[in-house]
């Protein structure tokens, strides 16, 4: 997967370009980009996070320098390429401090932004090895330049939507009836990697009283009859994520549920529909809620709407009611209410949606009606 | 995967109380323990590191609380069964701020434990809202409870390993010239699975001049006849880690290589047989890379000799020329050296090894001679 996240050379450099600027315009002096999703972004090769310090330098008004184990040098130099030529790389041996070569490069530093989610072992460290420079978090800096999707990347972002789709519609079309939860999110990976992803990255299969569990853990329950099944399923290919939710229901439907799945079908369309560039990600979220509340299921409706997603599945933009952020072409997120029924049952429908200039485009294109299975 | 780590309530209770003791042993008000391996070892149960913070503070003079996002309370109480009446659940909506909800927890609190692999989002933002607690590492705490394996730990290790040797067999009687790098590591991914593992972790497949990147990432590369090829393969079993890896030449093994080979099959069994209580980790990898340095090849074993293995791949205690402390029972780690000549080959032999009373007993027990294949 090392090149799954590749643009090619030119597309990083300028991406590695930009990261300076906006370091520099953010008064940032350097971030600090230890393995992750944003270290991906720039560089196009995923590496591990690891306990032996890998971590790319972006400076505001100097080339890129990246302090890597040595053992990782030539895993780094073969997936950078020809890129490897304008990187300053300072390889360490095993028995080396890392953190004094970070101090070493970010020398003279006054401010300095740090990874999202480098590990806290590194921040302290860091926090003691560069004192007194202030270190803040490199987020806002890494997310201005992610949060707007290139038409290259919506691509991948479709093409991993149409694989999950691909699995969603295969596992809808089997008997559940009879198997375990676990057996069912066994078979939805294996679908997912059939359909083209690189990576299953998680298969939720919620049954009978788990539905109402939305983030259930699949396990030993046999699924039955009368069982109304959430099924929320994700990968990712290419270095981008797919992650779709349908709701099934074992036989035939009891009335009460067809209700509330209603409620939810036409609050999740009618998101989708809301979206367009000016709307805020708040205003989203209200839609969805407004209609699940005048319905009387808004105390069931106990997340928020939707997630940005990229080459992480969950990143900004957040569709929920503290983000008055307003929407602009290329923020892709999914739009998912969600409605939950302690000790009874549960319903979430999620399509991954591309804000363009003439509204939402929906990635996921399988029927949101409640699936029935045997 | 839920309660992959799980041995009951009355273990993780005890876990639970040893780690307040440790915190309150070190001068620490509380230990804050985001989703990682720790939290898993503390409560039984893996759960996902997200953007919106889940934290588990062991207080020092106080019964444990959990602070998580209302929708992952559910999984939450599910996972814990009993063990959820003895911890105080503090549940925050989608709009709540948890990092305030965590400092009503620790209040008074002078000096706090972050878990090691917390988000330095997290960590930024504790630090402020904190302010002017101290946070230090709560690494030293929580790895004083984890790098002495129980008897029961030990069996999950040697679970996953007999896992690991029945998929290296099972690879090394394949024919895999002809094949990518990549067609068998995912050969390899189904093997663990089919042996027995929860999760396939990874299966680094290194043939040719890639067998000189340790980490060498599996690609498009065919392997053929003359190639060295390093296999380093391991996944999870019931939480727990494993970790193997041979080398396989394909056809004919070239004398040269033969000769590299059997000096590192010779400085990986010597540094087994070294392994006792009271030897220093440092000595371990003093006896591989002796034997390695005199017959010329130092500079080409450009790694440590190997890392603790448990809930993580790679934990204390690390087989490293900087770490003097004294082996003792129930210490269990990676014996790998390795030999890499850039551009050439490589070579590396890896057994999992837990140190006794008597010794070390290795987890792996496949041949450690130089697989032959087709």
């Amino acid at each position: 997967m090392t090149n799954d996240a590749s643009f090619g050379p030119a597309i990083h450099r300028d991406r590695l370009e930009r990261a300076s600027a906006e370091a520099a315009s953010r008064d940032l002096d350097a971030l600090l980009i230890t393995p992750s999703p944003d270290y991906a972004y720039l560089l196009g090769y995923a590496a591990p996070a690891l306990e032996r310090l890998t971590c790319l330098i972006v400076a505001a008004d100097a080339p890129p320098a990246l302090v890597l184990p040595r053992l990782e040098e030539p895993l780094a130099r073969h997936a950078l390429g020809e890129l490897a030529n304008e990187i300053s790389i300072v390889a360490w041996e095993e028995t080396d401090d890392p953190i004094a070569l970070v101090r070493t490069i970010v020398d003279g530093a006054r401010r300095v932004g740090v990874q999202d989610q480098m590990w806290a072992r590194f921040v302290l460290r860091l926090r003691a090895a560069l004192d007194p420079v202030e270190l803040v978090a490199a987020g806002p800096a890494m997310s201005a330049l992610r949060r707007i999707k290139t038409p290259e990347e919506v691509d991948r972002l479709r093409s991993a939507a149409s694989a999950a789709d691909e699995a969603m519609a295969a596992i809808g079309a089997e008997r559940l009836s009879g198997r375990t939860e676990l057996d069912v999110a066994k078979r939805i990976r294996e679908l997912l990697l059939d359909a083209g992803h690189d990576v299953a990255g998680f298969a939720i299969v919620a049954s009978g009283p788990n539905s109402a569990s939305p983030h259930h853990e699949p396990g030993d329950r046999l699924i039955e009859r009368g069982d109304a099944i959430v099924l929320d399923i994700g990968g990712s290919r290419a270095g981008y994520a797919s992650d779709t939710s349908r709701t099934a229901f074992v036989g035939d439907p009891d009335p009460e549920f067809v209700a509330l799945y209603t409620v939810l079908r036409v609050a999740q369309a009618a998101a989708c529909e809301a979206v367009k560039p000016g709307v805020a990600c708040s205003e989203i979220d209200a839609t969805a809620r407004r209609i699940i509340d005048e319905a009387g299921y808004g105390e069931a409706f106990i997340h928020r709407t939707g997630h940005g997603i990229g080459l992480e599945t969950h990143e900004e933009p957040y569709i929920v009611a503290s983000n008055d952020e307003p929407l602009q072409p290329g923020h892709a997120f999914s739009v998912e209410p969600g409605i939950y029924v302690a000790g009874r049952w549960g319903a979430r429908i999620e399509d991954i949606v591309v804000c363009t200039e003439d509204g939402g485009e929906r990635l996921n294109t399988t029927s949101t009606e409640l699936l029935i299975v045997g």
